[in-house]
């Protein structure tokens, strides 16, 4: 999506350790125009899918997912992380590790909100080695759900978590699809 | 607003100890066209008042917080909890306890997206001790921007933090206003 592509190059930093720093318009600070825009082009790729719901992992995917949800008219649901391992018998629960804070999270969905009649889009901002992505993969299964694709913001194709899962059959569509980072430059897929 | 009262009479439910549990639709699991109805709410209430950046907090807060800048065309700001002592330079941070879940979390945002030319608008789901309205007014003021107020989804006034606010000058608009709640039934303000 060039709109996006644009807006990563005129504000997105690349800091040491291949973390793309896009905080100025995608999270912390987030320009909900620009959201707008990314989620109306997720409802185009996805709307004949008959998805009924968005399901996606706090904190940094709400603010895309509820967008989507309003264009696709679904109700959405977020994963809740959790360090504890006080896990109830009402919630599915699974376990994502994460590349950026090199923690492992607990991430719980309440079993009132996935059922075995749900087709579930999965949203996020980011998608590296795929970790997120296979944990709500998870909870969906064990709702008996149908985990019917994954809309990302921005992919980092060269940590492969995306084609490992396309492999496996997952129709992932990313708006952004990062082949390369230096210290200086981002390269689009598009652009080798 | 009448359309979320009748929302949390159908859908609310109260635990014990004065939870009361909205995440069938305000968290949790979203509706995102009542959200979205919300937001407008709030844009008309807000419209007149110069607002250029919307502020909430991790991760309750931040759908509302979206579609409200969505409908006031500001930049949204969400303020990171962190449970960890090691806050650099880079950030302002306050502490907000939790009453739902009786810890401390420090919030943090990064000095990069708080000014002293901004006149921020607050917005959260819960507003009950005022513990993060208060956190978020720390935020703004050591950045010196003008906290201009803050639009709540849900206030429980009998926990006084919203009437406490409003005697030290807030601004505080509520979509909802619950006065009294038992285990059975939520009584709303204008219902006494």
């Amino acid at each position: 999506m060039k709109l996006l592509e644009d807006r990563i190059r005129r504000d997105g930093t690349v800091l040491p350790g291949g973390i793309l720093k896009i905080d100025s318009f995608l999270n912390h600070c987030m320009d909900p125009v620009l959201l707008n825009e990314m989620a109306g082009e997720v409802a185009r790729l996805f709307g004949s899918m008959g998805v009924n719901k968005i399901l996606t992992i706090e904190s940094s995917g709400i603010a895309l997912a509820i967008l989507v949800g309003l264009a696709m008219n679904c109700p959405v649901v977020y994963a809740k992380k959790s360090r504890s391992l006080n896990i109830s018998d009402n919630v599915y629960f699974s376990d994502v590790d994460s590349y950026t804070h090199k923690t492992t999270n607990h991430v719980v969905v309440s079993k009132e909100y996935l059922s075995d009649t749900d087709r579930i889009l999965a949203v996020d901002d980011f998608l590296a080695t795929g970790a997120a992505l296979r944990g709500l993969r998870d909870l969906v299964n064990q709702a008996g759900g149908e985990f019917v694709g994954a809309a990302i913001a921005v992919e980092k194709v060269f940590q492969n978590g995306g084609n490992d899962l396309r492999a496996e059959g997952m129709r992932i569509e990313s708006l952004a699809s990062i082949a390369a980072m230096d210290d200086y430059t981002v390269t689009f897929a598009g652009e080798l």
